[in-house]
């Protein structure tokens, strides 16, 4: 398994506009964007990724999403089409407890402690970072890696400790400053090639 | 400098509305993926990359684009950004020549051939396939190189013989069948390593 938690630091957490996705919906177009690259290839999905995704922007934050690539239905790759499902989602009640909003879509009310707490039992964190070492010295040795990133922003702070204490390991895809996505795109091209 | 021609077989070649770019626009969800993928790294845009987009669809085929990275203002990597740029330029009236649309984008009346008589002047012409030579062995010793993509579809045959004709190499990036976006991100990651 491989896996994505993407922090949304100005991501709103209630129902949205699918025509401004990156406007008043707190850059929710990179979120999108950040999915597709997590589940897509060409005419299909990968069913053995999960992606997880940490909304912060107003009106009620946390909320979480796990979207899980051995479940999904109906999902096409554009941002609009992923920006519908999330905004399903947001239209639910939340707690604590994953609660599913279409196949293979759930949301629940976690902050990033509960779901590195959560997701540190399963999974083997990894958190991007330029100055991290290189994927290419050890994708390969990887085993169920969740990797953690930032939005334009990138993680706060606090955020960043937090998940610092729940890393095993910093890793860097590239020596620019690339977008979320496109990290995601690299690493899973560093594991493919393993 | 690098340089990218994606064919979007299906992508239409008059104004098309912003809130079905994956529907009847003809996928030009993807060309706006393609686009924004070869020109943006996180908070800029690589000053050093062209992007040429063919599009076949009706009802005035064939259209096809140049965005200069160097020239391009006032763009951001969202689909409905790019894709209202796009939709700005095929409202212009087209001959052979290119015509500016807007800073850094322009439009001309030009096929898959003359695109590639053209641009196998300045540029070392690269076809991306699943089964070419490993990127990774190649990457480094590419001189301006120019990638061509299909999308969803890929290349019709005939298209294929005649960038076939006019390719130094054939390519490939994954074993797996890559959204054209993707492939996108993996040239420019194995080439910003060399």
């Amino acid at each position: 398994m491989r896996a994505f938690l993407i922090v949304g630091n100005k991501a709103v957490t209630k129902p949205f506009n699918l025509n401004d996705l990156a406007g008043s919906a707190g850059r929710m177009d990179i979120i999108c964007r950040c999915i597709a690259q997590s589940l897509f290839v060409s005419h299909g999905i990968r069913r053995d990724v999960e992606v997880y995704v940490l909304l912060l922007g107003s009106p009620d934050p946390p909320k979480a999403l796990k979207i899980v690539g051995s479940e999904v239905r109906y999902m096409a790759p554009d941002e609009r089409n992923v920006g519908g499902i999330i905004r399903k989602a947001l239209s639910l009640d939340v707690d604590k407890d994953w609660r599913i909003s279409s196949p293979g879509v759930y949301v629940a009310r976690k902050n990033l402690e509960e779901l590195l707490e959560e997701l540190s039992r399963v999974y083997e964190i990894v958190y991007l970072r330029e100055d991290g070492v290189d994927i290419r010295d050890v994708a390969c040795d990887l085993k169920n890696p969740l990797f953690v990133l930032g939005d334009h922003i990138g993680l706060k702070e606090e955020d960043e400790r937090l998940v610092l204490k729940y890393a095993k390991m910093v890793v860097s895809v590239s020596k620019l400053s690339l977008q979320a996505d496109q990290c995601i795109v690299i690493v899973h091209y560093e594991l493919d090639r393993c």
